[in-house]
């Protein structure tokens, strides 16, 4: 495993020593559950690395910090071929070190499923953290890096279409967060930011609510690409019976969404679709943006979120006790 | 939940700031999943969360470290009461604030059995981490803190005799680590230290692995109380086949222990028995020891673990994957 360039004591001792140079430390801990959040016949224990390393790493990179390390707890059933789990690690490993992190200690322990549980460590190197709460009216809502790629991708899974489509399955399987843009938008002056794990709509209400502001998109600025309207055609195109499957209980399709048409459908992946973990993050009027930034949409005065300047019906995105 | 006097930014971002005045942090994580590490029937919410906190806190306390944070991942079935949530909550906090951490962030996820994944941060004040791999020959092996109290409070419970030795079920239910033993053996000298966990020689044995080095514990300077003799002999006047319940993957006692006498099985649990969290630290010979620290054997050339001066048969903790 990377030790990470910050680690003086990693894996092996009964706690791991990693260096915090700005005198603070960024932590973040998420779960990643079998069947809930992965499935072992639909996506490779590489790939479940690299998932479960980038939801925790992209926590860090939210709060406008650079990533130094990750702890990985992994429980299992005793028949779990030591091969899945050596590939789990080099998944975990890879996407650790492109974001900059070692791997610096875990635990194990037996269950009767596959479940990871990923601490992440990292740095401000001086700078504030860029909170949830920071948003005012007039700022600009942007964002970096893709939406509704995974939920794309889950759909095509769920309906038996796992060959169609490989980008966006792959984007399921192995979401591809930009790490240096948090730093980027925290030096670039971002008031507010997070990373869109459970839907744009949805994280954006987390801002909305913390910043005691109303977040408005502008459906227009926002990317649905010719990959999402294919794959939502191709799925509508299929019969209805083949389009769900049975054990995985995240649909990304409702059946109160408006999915009448490809465009429809590709843009409800795009703004509840979760799990791409990109960047979305509020900056002051005039700010001068990188290109990877996208304008899409403004903040106002008022509470929640809305599109085109229309509360939306219907849900928001992912809810765990729905 | 409390903050913790160094916590800049708590629950409710997409990570915690977290103060690391002396530079770096010291990180660990530990796994208690029902079934395996408790039983929702043998210990209420409350205490799974005292235990569950106690076991990573005293990671960083074996590191000679003191306590900052920690950060709590939870699995649940639906149908979890909220009151056993919060009566986990509860422990939680109370043990943290009692290592003098907060609890600054967590995650929640949908499962069939409750799970807790426990990551706590802790700061070093600028001392050098106490390793495992610096005991060296002619140095004394002491302890601070209950050896063998959990495992009899757990074959008490197994033997469905939860009302007797209330001190020892107690011990099982809601360990109570001295965390401040830690930075202590850290500032008298300590050259290698690590928490009991898995057993009094399990643990040794890394001790002695990592250094390279023998570890004698000499039996007659350890403790064995009335209390521990007494659950043994009551134990082992009961019927055997009361002695166990099946559904709990942790026997005490196995086959080949030498359980013939209350005296042997008090010892065994002295020896093996895991979870209490006692410290066992390593010190130069010579050193003034406070009153709390008993010292239990000594550091010899050699490998391995060894008890009056011969190597033990059986086994000697607890292993995940036997």
């Amino acid at each position: 495993m990377p030790a990470g360039p910050l680690t003086s004591v990693g894996i092996g001792d009964d706690a791991a020593v990693v260096g915090a140079p700005s005198g603070s430390v960024v932590a973040a801990v998420d779960l990643l559950i079998e069947g809930r959040h992965f499935r072992r016949d639909w996506s490779a224990a590489y790939d479940i690395g690299v998932k479960a390393a980038a939801r925790s790493l992209a926590d860090i990179a939210a709060m406008g910090a650079v990533n130094t390390a990750l702890l990985v707890a992994l429980a299992a059933p005793g028949t779990l071929p030591a091969r899945w789990a050596t590939d789990l690690a080099d998944g975990l490993a890879a996407e650790a070190a492109r974001a900059g992190a070692g791997i610096v200690g875990g635990d194990t322990a037996r269950a009767d499923l596959v479940l990871l549980s990923v601490t992440a460590l990292g740095d401000l190197a001086g700078r504030r953290p860029v909170l949830r709460s920071g948003a005012r009216p007039g700022d600009l809502v942007a964002v970096a890096g893709p939406l509704g790629h995974s939920a794309a991708g889950l759909a095509l899974l769920q309906a038996g279409r796992r060959g169609a489509f490989a980008e966006l399955v792959a984007a399921h399987r192995r979401p591809a967060p930009p790490y240096d843009a948090g730093p980027e938008a925290s030096l670039l002056g971002a008031t507010a930011m997070i990373d869109v794990s459970d839907g744009l709509l949805a994280d954006l209400g987390h801002v909305a609510e913390a910043s005691g502001v109303q977040v408005d998109v502008d459906s227009s600025r926002l990317t649905v690409g010719a990959p999402l309207r294919e794959a939502a055609a191709s799925l509508l195109a299929a019969a209805p019976s083949s389009r769900t499957e049975a054990g995985y209980p995240r649909p990304p399709m409702t059946p109160d969404s408006p999915a009448g048409s490809p465009q429809a459908m590709a843009l409800e992946w795009v703004l509840t679709g979760g799990e791409d973990h990109a960047l979305v993050a509020v900056f002051p009027p005039g700010t001068p943006l990188p290109h990877r930034w996208r304008v899409i949409g403004e903040v106002r005065d008022g509470t929640g979120v809305t599109v085109d300047g229309a509360a939306r019906r219907g849900p928001g995105g992912w809810q765990h006790f729905r």
